[in-house]
């Protein structure tokens, strides 16, 4: 039997600390639930004490029948005062959550210089409050912060500020590295002191500002703590909290111990993704284990070694974790990543053919004009159907043009477009925010009739790119969209020394990537396409 | 004194091989400048026989007399084949480069699998190859490609092929963990293993697939490591490498290893953005040390603690990374900053003045909006200049308006201006590559009859960053220009929902800028101005 680690989630309560997340009491009512179904087990939910928010969240969330522990966070009562009028301590006990977090100094430093107390004070804090919460009926756990930090300038005291919460009944004690600046030697060695010197449950926190987080997560585990504090995504204050989505992998597949069922662990990939929608977050590609590029393979070596055997260049199998496989297509790669992406895409390929040869050709050729296909899977996928037969024009583009004016500081833009589609042209206007929008708009409003399916799409990221920058305005650029109809996503490039022209080519790719086996509406009015196979708005 | 540690820097090899970096050779030689200055020991270029952008690359390089090595990447030779006959180590040895880094197989599963070679041809492709390169005058380095996973599946093979490459003369042998799997506890004691049994200087090279790429390479130092490969914001293929940004303030200031110089590693900060900034790669804003946010403080008792001593919510001096502290919920942040800013212009500033509260709060709104004043100093200079009356207005935007058409396939772009200069009004019309080119030449059109020296003034650097890429089309955009005059260089900056606003806006900084100062010319012909006041082109 594998050894079990209880999994603590605080991506709710410290993860909101980091810059630019900000989630509504509902956003937490959605992650709490992935949250759930994961198997962490406790789920952190704020501080019911702080804001309204939370505690509309704490309301809310009791309905919900979670498996997790949901858990309140707060601080160890006010110096020279007591649990019963300390109105912070009186919300938690309120908040009906299952158990209660409190955090408290155990580094004389802070206690002098932060809480400007005594130490005798500070300790009385600590074994109150915990008492308190636990005479309430609820589990207690205590966060002792600044633990290491604490430990290194006056281990006596430090140890102190534990055994006081030991006394007074907490569930668990877990050491915080607040500040981040432990390595993983120095948490090996302090908490394997503490493990020996403390008979309670331990537990450890750590943040991410040396880019340790996670190892120093691993080795307090080697060195015996059996509880884990961490956010999804690595989200929290400064450079963030441990990540859970790289801790739990990596004891659950190649340290033996055990977490979440086999099951869960396979939707840890979703999980990840989801919770960077609701905190309006993007998702680093390279992220461990979860990100999009996490096993993405862009040299040609690389690539021909893994169609051989994906161990080559796999350090774990990617669907235990619920990701997947994915061959880059880049002037670094050989000819194996192309075919292997027409074939994925069910084409009729023949590696040895002169069709092959000429699709690698143009691919290259189109590189070294500054086309970058690895990010732009769709606009590979339709030259490689245009090569190989796949895919059909729907529409052709006769003319666009597009005027932006500023007149006396009111700017304004508008584009115009002539389209033929099932042999009628269609002619459209719109305007928009800028130029490009104001095309996207006319475009869409010239194959809606026909597509109505259209509606449904829409696009989710533009990036531009200035290559060769030494020719400053007169450079090329290159633009990627991103667009999604709710179900799949998919990216378009462009290339133009105009930046109108290449944002229109990705545009276009992106509507004709969109219409591969969609049906053309049967209820399009014939006059309405008629009218001298022109049709004005 | 300080172990020295050498810094293998391969951002412009294995970084490019992260998805989404795709690197010119101008951008490779502007990267190249600021490693060399940031004091890393070697410069890994890429691979001179892959494509014409590396060959460029070092040629263009050869020029630049930097003082670290500049070193060229390729493989041990082909299988059953000789070195003299192997195109791409010919490549290797005729690109120019101090150094080179062959990589080779250590792990007998791969030698089977992907090279389909036996044990015994590994080895004689490992010797003999480091042989070559060293017979051509330059030094060898070997990188010891899967050389963990190799260990554990066949310690006595790995070792075989590292004593191959000491005996051949390698100046560095370089432990890789090329699949990024693994552990901190199994790279300590399988390294502490190679340093006792081969006799020669050992390096390290990790990946961050289980978000230990770090740790990693801690663990390989402590063990008696002394070379460690990786890059900057840690580019790389799939989780990236080892993040050079991370490890280096590590084992300089926590761990007392010697790898630059202070003054530096203070310039760390600014190194990480200005590369990213080149990569066109959003830097996480949680990065640990050199990240915006990895100093940053969101509020209620940790920023009031920060104010009595920032140690106690940090791990390092912010200054020592060049980097520093923001409070993100506090007014005072930066203000001296940018009163130390306009005073080095010579403004009369009073800091406690209602004015200086006022630019403050401006500057405030404007990076609310999406400004960024870091990169564009001469937009700073220009806000302060108007506030402290430093500037005068030469001339006034009147409107502008452009066109950009596609008429079958070809493709024109029209800007037209209306300009006040010295009282006349002036109206000029221009063509251009695309639309903020030909804004860029009818702008310059207007002006150039009363400032000649304009002529002299070109831009170098046109970027366009999407902010809020949610929005995608309809999203704002930030432009940045550098302009220079051939003695210096300015950045200016704009922001709109509009590209082609926002290119306006940095255009019309840019030669606001470069009028300071500038003489109006005397020998203009006054017939011209009187045209009714109207310059018609």
């Amino acid at each position: 039997m594998s050894t079990p680690i209880c999994i603590f989630d605080t991506t709710l309560r410290d993860g909101t600390q980091g810059e630019g997340i900000s989630l509504t009491a509902e956003d937490k009512v959605k992650i709490a639930l992935k949250l759930d179904a994961l198997g962490v087990h406790y789920i952190e939910g704020g501080n019911p004490g702080s804001n309204s928010k939370d505690i509309e969240f704490f309301r809310r969330v009791r309905e919900l029948k979670l498996q997790a522990k949901l858990t309140a966070f707060g601080s160890t009562r006010r110096k020279n005062s007591s649990c019963e009028q300390d109105i912070n301590l009186k919300h938690l006990t309120e908040s009906g959550a299952r158990a209660a977090t409190l955090v408290g100094k155990t580094w004389d430093f802070h206690v002098h210089t932060a809480l400007q107390t005594t130490l005798e004070e500070n300790l009385a804090m600590i074994h109150e409050s915990l008492a308190f919460v636990k005479n309430s009926g609820m589990e207690a756990l205590f966060d002792a912060e600044h633990f290491f930090d604490g430990y290194k300038a006056n281990p006596e005291y430090a140890l102190a500020a534990l055994s006081k919460a030991k006394e007074a009944g907490a569930a668990w004690i877990v050491l915080c590295d607040t500040n981040g600046g432990t390595l993983p030697g120095e948490i090996n060695e302090i908490v394997s002191r503490v493990v020996k010197e403390i008979d309670a449950p331990i537990g450890i926190h750590t943040h991410n500002d040396c880019e340790l987080a996670v190892a120093n997560t691993l080795a307090a585990i080697t060195a015996g703590a059996r509880h884990i504090q961490g956010t999804i995504n690595g989200y929290g204050e400064r450079c963030g909290n441990a990540n859970l989505c790289s801790i739990i992998p990596t004891l659950q597949l190649k340290m033996g111990y055990s977490c979440v069922t086999g099951e869960q662990l396979g939707t840890l990939t979703g999980v990840a993704r989801y919770i960077s929608e609701i905190a309006n977050v993007n998702m680093p590609v390279n992220q461990p284990y979860v990100g999009n590029a996490a096993f993405a393979h862009k040299g040609g070596i690389h690539v021909s070694a893994i169609m051989k055997d994906s161990k080559t260049y796999e350090h774990i199998e990617p669907s235990l974790v619920g990701n997947k496989q994915r061959v880059l297509v880049s002037e670094l790669a050989g000819q194996s990543n192309i075919l292997s992406k027409a074939q994925e895409m069910g084409l009729e390929v023949n590696a040895e053919g002169m069709k092959s040869r000429e699709v690698i050709d143009r691919i290259k050729d189109l590189e070294h004009q500054g086309y970058q296909f690895e990010g732009a899977d769709a606009s590979l996928e339709l030259l490689l159907r245009d090569a190989y037969g796949g895919s059909e024009q729907v529409f052709t583009i006769n003319s666009f043009k597009i005027t932006v004016e500023n007149n006396e500081g009111r700017v304004s833009s508008e584009a115009i477009v002539k389209v033929t589609v099932a042999g009628e042209q269609v002619y459209t206007v719109a305007n928009g925010n800028g130029p490009v929008n104001a095309l996207d708009n006319a475009l869409r409003k010239a194959l809606v009739q026909f597509f109505p399916g259209i509606r449904d799409i829409h696009l989710t990221d533009y990036k531009v790119r200035v290559l060769d920058e030494k020719d400053a305005t007169a450079a090329k650029v290159r633009v990627l969209i991103e667009s999604t109809n709710f179900k799949d996503t998919w990216s378009t490039v462009g290339v133009s020394s105009n930046v109108i022209e290449a944002s229109w080519e990705a545009l276009v790719d992106s509507i004709r990537y969109a219409l591969i086996g969609m049906d053309k509406d049967e209820d399009i009015s014939p006059e309405l396409l008629q009218t001298n196979g022109l049709v004005n708005h």
